[in-house]
């Protein structure tokens, strides 16, 4: 797609990427040219804004941006006689059409097809003619690379493992052998798909490794961040669903299953076995341990460590209150000791002769 | 070792790996031919599988595994006329026994002796000749690699490290400059081994850099997993014992002692100068922090964090609960206030008159 | 600098690494040539060794260093005729004047000017003839390499990237598109630099791509540890101020600043559009939460979770301390619970008429 210059090729440039799902309608000078995106309060005349929270409804009433893209209703609000300081661009979702514009604004990327002479590809290694197979890679026996694709410097695909098409790997990625990706997805620098799980047998205070066998699948549109890794399973594969979003240096261990459109922010990991649902939302530095199943739609508060198998959608969080570290001191040491604590409530209880009524049913009374 | 067919083979081949130190006894036609392992619910006939918890007593009674090891108790409780269905392993420890059969009966890695035209190989490096250096890697001046060696592609070991007999370096580790691993070791994609360690004096507001001059030594059969970092010691040396298993993402700091078959879960850190027992087992994401003594044997839960040295072998734990939102946020707000809580009760002891039996010594009385 | 080799010399060397502020008095024999450095009980005739805590008292008086540096006060104290066993230095801040000393004993790195054969390196590239293109690595259109810099083994620098006058890049360290790094840096291998942030629009459960067009600014006298990452800006840049330290997988999102002289310790996570003030410390392992702010001078424990801006300067923890299993799983039931468990103390203290006197205001009474 070529860069778009007026509004109105930005219209129908979203139309197009959002597959004619996020319909606009266009106020203003459908010739007004637009070079960029930014914040509402400091868009100039050639930049696009989205206002998706009404907190900032003042900021887009003054916004010098040259097109505001918003919802039929803040419209109303803000400029019932039409916006005059420029376009307003008036759909359903905003922030997503933001988005997709934002991607049409984008420069293109930079490679172009074909294989730089540093690059290693071996004979029967199966790269499509529009693929860019970049400095210093390698591509290994049996190999697939699919149109468009984008292998950065310096990456590794293992024997028999396979790109699809127009995916991008950053430089210096690790795609071991027979493992997958699908298409249209972006793969940042360092991460590395297909290592080994950790599996170990002890034996007489040693272990013994259990070879791994399986391999990793990541389904179309997924992204994975920067020094990622996802191991390979240990007898059936680990697998990633379509859409998943994946941020940097999260741990994704062996059999683990991650349900489509799933997004897993910074430092998260997951445990073996695991089975995370569609669309759930795992916070920054999350931790889920193995073999539990997360219902579709949870949400995991960042930091939070997961025990147990969460069977319904809802807000789950578990993380110690930070606190000036001489009030930690003291409440983290009577943490230790609860139990007694909530044995003298109970000496105290029984001495006031407290009754049933007063002492309501609790999951606490084991 | 080549790659066994009949079950006859397959105890054979176990016996040799284990050392001969788990003996098997076979039931069955020992002509039997197995090509892989399978769990018991869904293995096949040509397909080995495990029996080591009381809970799949069922499957493996109607497993359609080729074979199945199991202990003699196991086989006298399930198949007092011997397995019908197949064949049956019978030995002290199935699982190990299993994790070197699986390892007996994997593709054998695919790697030659020789180096890759692409590889860049210091002329005084000391590169066995039945060691591989595969493509694009880099072996510095002075480095030594031993016999059935591989140095996968992308790797680069820094002058004057070693890397001893049958070590795999997956794809793009970094050993770097004086550090060295034994033998039959396995680093993981994206490894670094020898970074310099954290360390720097205040003066004025700003940081003066410490030299870390000491290097890293790992001992023999260590795995180490993916994009895990292993700093370099200050002055003496960060080392690893012999069987220690490290999983991905592992961070452990200069002048860490870890003793020999200790195993680390991902994302586990340690900081300097921690000594970490032999035998120990640290749950993911689980922190240590510095200068610490953990007792050998010890075992530490999934993301807990260490703050004071363990002397004895125990489980210990610590982590905050998950729990919905709306609860932790108002239990997470009282845990800031443990200290009145307490007081509360005191007062209201005090006024009861509560007394000494009453009111038992307790550690959470300062 | 060429190596010392008299304590005479290295009291010069450490004159002119301190730019003159860490002025120091020689006391002894300034022929005494020095080889390197060690602890006071360990350190032989020709090492260094400090002393900065008076815990060790003891050890520096019978320590056999050939040198030792501590303050004028120590000094009194422990040598009032001198130090007979050896040279002493004093100054006012003996640790700082230690790691100079290091530095001026640590062997010289081991890179010289050039371009190794290996790399690749764009026509339109400015790489100073004074700096080292190391094996393999890759310098794209447009990047800029100081004099004296080092770009490791692998490293890839992207088109338009900035690399100053003496910064070395260890081995495999990627520097995206347009993102720069000052002088005198020191980044470990493997670290990714510009990945794009974590920004996705949500739109009917799927997730839209919101391109990440910022870059990554890091000041002066910078180091980052191995694996770690610095995600690229949304629109504004990520900024990293001069002299901060970031150790081993740290996490640093888009749109993040941090000031100055900040230290931030191993598999810390800091969300995106955080502002760190200057010269804090950040703990290993610590998470902190998107779009806060941490004061200036603010301390941060290892594991905590700060889930709100930190206005003052103070030492803030936040980690559920560790205890034996047992005990564990019995508190933290009880900590699910402490709703409850105050609820009961209130019908205590209604049921014995407790009154304002023993009931002080309290931030846990809503």
């Amino acid at each position: 797609m070529p860069p778009v210059r007026t509004v109105r090729e930005l219209v129908d440039a979203v139309a197009q990427l959002s597959g004619g799902q996020l319909p606009a309608r266009l106020e203003g000078d459908p010739a007004l040219v637009l070079s960029g995106v930014a914040p509402l309060e400091s868009a100039g005349a050639a930049e696009l804004a989205f206002l998706a929270n009404p907190r900032y409804r003042d900021q887009a009433r003054h916004s010098g941006a040259g097109a505001i893209v918003l919802t039929e209703a803040e419209h109303a609000a803000l400029f019932p006689q039409g916006r005059s300081g420029g376009a307003a661009i008036v759909c359903g979702a905003p922030y997503a059409w933001f988005a997709w514009a934002a991607q049409a604004l984008a420069p293109p990327s930079g490679f172009a097809p074909g294989r730089a002479a540093s690059a290693v590809v071996a004979a029967d290694a199966q790269v499509d003619p529009a693929a860019c197979i970049d400095e210093r890679a390698v591509v290994q026996s049996g190999a697939v690379v699919g149109a468009g694709a984008w292998i950065g410097p310096g990456c590794v695909l293992g024997p028999g493992s396979r790109v699809g098409e127009a995916t991008r790997l950053h430089g210096g990625v690790h795609l071991a052998q027979g493992c997958s990706i699908g298409r249209r997805g972006i793969v940042h620098a360092g991460a590395v798909i297909g290592a080994d799980g950790f599996g170990f047998a002890p034996f007489q205070g040693r272990w013994v490794k259990i070879p791994q066998t399986g391999c990793v699948q990541i389904g179309d549109d997924v992204e994975i961040g920067a020094n990622t890794t996802i191991d390979r399973g240990s007898a059936g594969d680990t697998v990633i669903g379509d859409g998943v979003k994946i941020d940097n240096q999260v741990q994704i261990a062996h059999n683990v299953h991650i349900g489509a459109h799933s997004a897993i922010a910074a430092c998260a990991g997951i445990a073996g076995s695991a089975v995370i649902g569609d669309r759930c939302q795992i916070g920054g530095a999350a931790m889920i341990n193995g073999h539990l199943r997360i219902a579709d739609g949870a949400v995991i508060g960042p930091g939070s460590f997961v025990s147990r198998s969460l069977a319904e959608a809802d807000f789950y969080s578990g993380v110690f209150p930070i606190m000036r570290n001489r009030d930690w001191e003291r409440n983290a040491a009577l943490l230790r000791h609860l139990v007694e604590l909530r044995e003298r409530v109970r000496r105290l209880e029984k001495r006031a002769g407290a009754t049933a009524p007063d002492n309501p049913p609790s999951e606490e009374n084991p």
